[in-house]
Formats: C-alpha cells, sequence, structure tokens
C-alpha cells in the first residue's frame, strides 16, 4: 500500500492546536448524584440521566444477543435522576437511578462516545485533497488480503474518497466481485454492471468517445449511488485519461473566498433528470448536500443534467454566479488529478464527495472498455469498523492472557 | 382498485382557496426583449435569459439521442440576455439571445415546469392520514396488469404511502419478484429476501415473537432502505397484527402543536446503530428529516437503537422532551391502522414516511411465516411517470389522427 497523502487540508488546519493547558477529557464524580464529563479545554458538563439509562447494558436492559433496547426509552419518567452514583473501581461507576434501576458504566466508553463530533461516522475523517496530490492511492490487489492489508486499503478509501487498485485479473464481471467485498451491488438502469465503451445510439454521454468533465454519477437517482468502482479491461488509445477532483476540498475553498456563493449552492435545490424509454428519473438537490452539523455530506453536480427551478430573477442571477464559481473551480486543473487507468486497474471511488471525468479519446486508435458498478455507501464503513473491533478484541485477550 | 382515502389531510387545508379574482397562470411576452410568467395571484417574473437558455432544445444544444445537454450552462456569458422575442404561434414562442442563439419554447412546457414546487417529485403528492383512515388501499394482485391498474396502485402508493395486494401466489420468493415490478431490490445485511417468524437466538427483534412499536427500518444504513415489501405465506396466529402509521402525519400534527420540538427534532443529528458478527453499522440523521423546502422529507425512528449524542445538558432536556411527544403521538391509537396480513396478502410501503410495527403473537398457537424485500425509493415514482408520459404520448397521436 503506497498512500502519500497531499498537502494538508484547510480542514486540518482550522483544528484548534493543542496548547499546555489542556489535559485528556476525563469523567468523574460531580457529587453523590451526578456524573461529570470534563473536556479537554476544561469545560464540565453534566451527563443527562435519560442519556445514561438508555445506555444501559444489563440484561433487563438489553436483549444480549441483539444489543437492542428492550424497552422504548420515552417510557422512562422525563424527570429522572440519579440517586447514588460511586466509583467501585477505576474507571467504573454505579450508578442508582431514581426509578430503581441500578447499571455499571464504563468511563472509557462514554469518553470514547463524547470524542465523536455529533454527524460522525466513527471512521477515519476525510482528508480533503487537491491537484498537488502527490501520489496516488494505489494498492496491489489481492483476493484474500489480510486484515491489515484490507484496513489500509479502506483508510485510504475513506480519507481520500478513492484507491486505485492494481492487478485485478481482466476478466469480465470481475468489478462485481470486488465490489461485493466492500458492500452491496447497487443495481440502476445502466444494469448491476454497465460496460462504458463508445457506442452508436449511446443513452448517456458517457458510452461516447467525447471528454467528459468532472461529475458526479446519477444525482437524478434517490438515493444517488454512494460508490462507484471502474475496471479497465482494455486501454488501447492514447486519450481517455481518468480525472478526479475531490468535490468537498473545492466546495471549501469556495467557502472560504465566497461564503454566500457557497450558502446559496447548499439551499437552492435543483431537479436532476434522466429520461429514458423505460425511465423517468427526477431528484432534488442542492448542488452542495450539507449535514446537520454544517460540513459538506454530498456533492451533486452534472451541468447536463440539472434544471434549477424558476426561481425570482434575482435570486437566479445569484444562483447562476455561484453556480459558474463552483463549476469553473471543478474544471480548474488546480484541483484535478490526472491518470490513465491501463488494463487491469480498478478505480473505487465516493461518488458522494469525488467528481469524476475522462479526457476525449479517439476511437479509431484501439479498444477502450471498462466495467463499472456501483455499490453503497455504508458498505466500506461498516467493514472498517468491524476490522477495527476484531484488532481491538484480540489486543485485549492477548492482554488478559 | 378500491382506494378511499381517509380525512383530508391539514396539508391539503393548507392550501390557499381559488378565489375568483385567480385566473390561470400564463406565459406572455414582456416587451421585445423580456419573456415573463404571470401566476395565478397576478403577480409577474421575468425570466432569467439564462434559465431559457439552458432549456434549448434544438439539436445544437442538446445531444437528441441523451437529451443531454451538449454544453455545460456555467460556460454561456453570465450577462447574456434576450435581443428579441415573438411569438410566430399561439403558445411558441421564438427567441434570440444575445450570444446569437436563436431557439423556440413552448409555453406549456414551461408552465409545467413553473408549477412544481421546488422540490416537488413531479408525482401525486401524499395525502396525510390518521387512523380515522377509512379503507385501506387494497388492490387484487396481477402479474400483468393493465397500465391504467398499474397507475392506480402506485397512485395509491404515491399519495398515502402503502398499498395492500392480495391473492399474491404464496410461493417463497414471490415478494421479490414483485419488488421488481416495481423498483431495483435493496440488499441488506439481512439478505435480498429476508425471512420474518420468530426464531432462537435472533439476531433482530423483528425475528422473535415479541410485539413491535412502530418504527422504521435500518436507520441505522447509509442510504436507508427506501420501500419495503412484506409477503404473508402462512398466518395461523391470532395476535401478530401488522401495524401502519403516517410519519409525516404525526410529524405535521408535532409542528402544529409544538413547533419548537418540532423544530428540535429536525436538527438534531441522532446515531443510529446495528451490531453483528460481520456488520458494524452507524448512521446519523434527525428523528424528522426536512426538504429544503422545510417539509418532511424522511422520519428516522427506532428507539431500541438510537443515540443521541452528549449534548449539553440542557439541549438534552429539551431533546428529550421533544422526543417524548414525538413518541407518544407515533404509538397512539389516534395515528395508527392495524390489520391482519392474511396467507396471500403483500403491503408495500415507503420506509422513510411510514412507520410499521405489530402486536403480539403466540407462536405456539401456529405459525407466522412473512417474507420481505427492499426496494430503491425511486422506482415507483419513474414507473408512474413513464406510464403518465406513455398515456399522454398515445392521446396526443389519436388527436392527430
Amino acid at each position: 500500500m503506497r498512500a502519500r497523502r497531499g498537502h494538508s487540508s484547510s480542514r486540518d488546519a482550522r483544528l484548534p492546536l493543542v496548547s499546555a493547558k489542556q489535559r485528556s477529557p476525563t469523567v468523574k464524580m460531580g457529587g453523590p448524584t451526578e456524573l461529570v464529563l470534563e473536556r479537554a479545554d476544561g469545560s464540565q458538563h453534566s451527563i443527562h440521566p435519560l442519556w445514561l439509562r438508555e445506555r444501559c447494558r444489563d440484561p433487563a436492559s438489553i436483549d444480549l444477543q441483539t444489543q437492542q433496547r428492550l424497552q422504548d426509552p420515552s417510557d422512562f419518567d422525563i424527570e429522572l435522576a440519579l440517586v447514588a452514583v460511586s466509583q467501585p473501581l477505576p474507571g467504573t461507576y454505579r450508578i442508582k437511578f431514581s426509578d430503581g434501576h441500578e447499571a455499571s458504566f464504563n468511563a472509557e466508553e462514554i469518553l470514547a462516545e463524547a470524542a465523536l463530533t455529533p454527524t460522525s461516522h466513527d471512521c477515519p475523517a476525510p482528508r480533503l485533497w487537491d491537484g498537488t496530490l502527490a501520489e496516488l492511492p494505489r494498492a496491489r490487489w489481492r483476493a484474500d488480503p489480510g486484515a491489515a492489508e484490507l484496513s489500509s486499503w479502506l483508510e485510504a478509501f475513506l480519507t481520500l474518497g478513492f484507491v486505485v487498485f492494481e492487478g485485478v485479473p481482466t476478466e469480465p464481471g470481475m468489478v462485481l466481485k470486488l465490489g461485493a467485498m466492500f458492500g452491496f451491488t447497487r443495481e440502476t438502469n445502466f444494469g448491476a454492471l454497465f460496460n462504458v465503451r463508445s457506442t452508436p445510439n449511446a443513452n448517456d454521454l458517457a458510452y461516447t468517445s467525447l471528454a467528459l468533465d468532472p461529475h458526479t454519477d446519477n444525482p437524478y437517482r434517490a438515493p444517488v449511488p454512494g460508490i462507484q468502482l471502474l475496471h479497465c479491461l482494455v486501454n488501447e488509445t492514447s486519450g481517455g485519461l481518468s480525472t478526479l477532483v475531490d468535490g468537498f476540498a473545492v466546495a471549501q475553498a469556495l467557502r472560504e473566498r465566497h461564503p454566500q456563493a457557497f450558502a446559496l449552492l447548499a439551499s437552492t435545490p435543483v431537479r436532476f433528470k434522466y429520461l429514458d424509454v423505460d425511465a423517468e428519473l427526477t431528484a432534488s438537490a442542492p448542488l452542495i448536500e450539507l449535514d446537520l452539523g454544517g460540513d459538506p455530506k454530498a456533492i451533486h453536480f452534472s451541468p447536463r443534467l440539472d434544471f434549477v427551478p424558476l426561481f425570482a430573477r434575482e435570486r437566479l442571477d445569484a444562483y447562476y454566479r455561484a453556480r459558474q464559481l463552483f463549476d469553473h473551480r471543478l474544471r480548474a486543473p488546480d484541483f484535478a488529478i490526472r491518470f490513465l487507468l491501463k488494463a487491469g486497474d480498478l478505480v473505487m471511488f465516493d461518488n458522494c464527495r469525488l467528481l469524476h471525468g475522462r479526457t476525449a479519446f479517439d476511437p479509431s486508435e484501439g479498444l477502450r472498455h471498462l466495467q463499472g458498478c456501483y455499490i453503497d455507501s455504508d458498505g466500506p464503513r461498516s467493514l472498517y469498523r468491524v476490522l477495527r473491533r476484531r484488532r481491538a478484541q484480540s489486543s485485549a485477550e492477548r492482554r488478559s492472557a
């Protein structure tokens, strides 16, 4: 696994520096009837009794097999209080609630949950990149990778939004097999597997030899396919370079320079449309979709298929200017990386974050044949967490052995 | 198709009544260089030149095969203007743009697009219902329905959020065949097809004989499965009634009575978790997810699996109160309908809008065996639009014959 990261992102730069004053967050007693979280900056927060009550993990509270609660927490007394807190062991708190229930809590688990930002995926965070990304995250493909190897592939994918596998057997259908290692196949009207090559009477621009500017796929679907895999079976042309752009990095650059344009693109619903004999797909989404924390969650960008509603002229004036600022950055060489997919290469990328495209090619030079498929977004994240959990379990077993 | 709708929803009631003053919206010339939309209330809006320019449908502007644009609209002059507007035929406008391009526009098409609310799916709008829903939307299943019959099934599903098919052959796997008529199967860690019956060592509460309060499925997945189908193969028990609740109706009731609680639930990210040997799924979503127009887009509710982040105590206090208000309404008999799924019945429902559950059953009475699957949200909407388009095309052909 060779994964060199590009320039450090402005996202990282925004993190406050750790000062000498800061310490590790801790959980401690705030008196005989209170549990307190002390954050790294020294601020103290009384932990809500219901927050603790709904996390009880004794057999009366959860089904041990499924780990699911046996009771709806809205049935608890809304005025529930702690009536006794003790610390029988370091890092363990025993709590008695006003409804008579008693349970033990592990400080480490509370701290781990408190450390997550509210909308975090509990996975390695994105590291934004631009055209200066020094080296692509490339991995030698193996059908039976070890756990550490698989984790490193997933980490590259989760942080950079893509990974390029080399040496994937050039058998038709391999892309589905490889995709199934990471998540469930997402079928669309292009099929579970689609062939990307120049064809006459193409039902999409992708199936011509024209250049494709960076775009996200299928913004007209609900839900949008989360992850795309493209496997190169043959490439005898000199053009047709693959391009990738980190849409989150471009959105961040727009936000810094033109905050109003960013806000407008994040709040204007745009209708994306796709029309075929057997399909009429329409979905509304902003070009930059934010999560509840105000961070980009998905980019929807396909300038051949987008239709902004007929808003008042002034609003459209501002919208078209904002869209142009975003569009020109998305197409600027500063943000894009270009590389040749050769036979046996397979690129897997996050279709909600990265935009992809290609340069034009001359079909008279030879064949260019890719096979593609989509998988759901949550597969790689789930696999990453499972591998992390297994690693933690086996190191705990080693410690106790 | 017997589809009686329940009480008229408050959503409908909010629509302004058509007064004598109102007229049909029209498109007209606003002078020699302007096209104007006059809305039903008499207000006039100058139509933005770029809005028109990116809708040109001549062979120089779009690929006639794919209907996709040949040019990125951000390459148009941001100051583009109309230099001449004429009306060669009633309902047709000929426009010359300042970049020299000329194109014709159909007033009917502009009006159809202007009539859509910005986030509309361009499909029949939801009709909210509660426990007074007089009769269920039931349809006699046929493997080869006519277009009108199929449209009526889809209309019931799109407006009410569910439809019950009767007389579906009780062959295992039929649920996948029926689902494939409406959309692409969405596989999850429960399989492409899952069996719902009481089993020992269940990996989910669904696979026990316990009562299940109304909930949405798989809120811990990203994306959440859009539509669920449940097919009853055998039901020899007297309990195990199916329950459905219109989550949008409950959210609307909460909004009217407790607007602050509604706003809090719409803005607080909650982490949903699912843990299994081979999966660790986590997704953050608000209990009530809104679209950019401020209308409910999806309900995420599964009180055995939700974990609100460790916010400050005051915020959690308000959150738990709001959650309880929502939860108690979701479980109140006023909003729920209950019905027995008998062998051969199949219910298809919108998992982003409706909550489903069941009453407890006694497995010693006999067998209860359902098979289920998920399909993607956009399938039924696409099919509805395709059927509508074909209907319009054939009536246009009849008119011109």
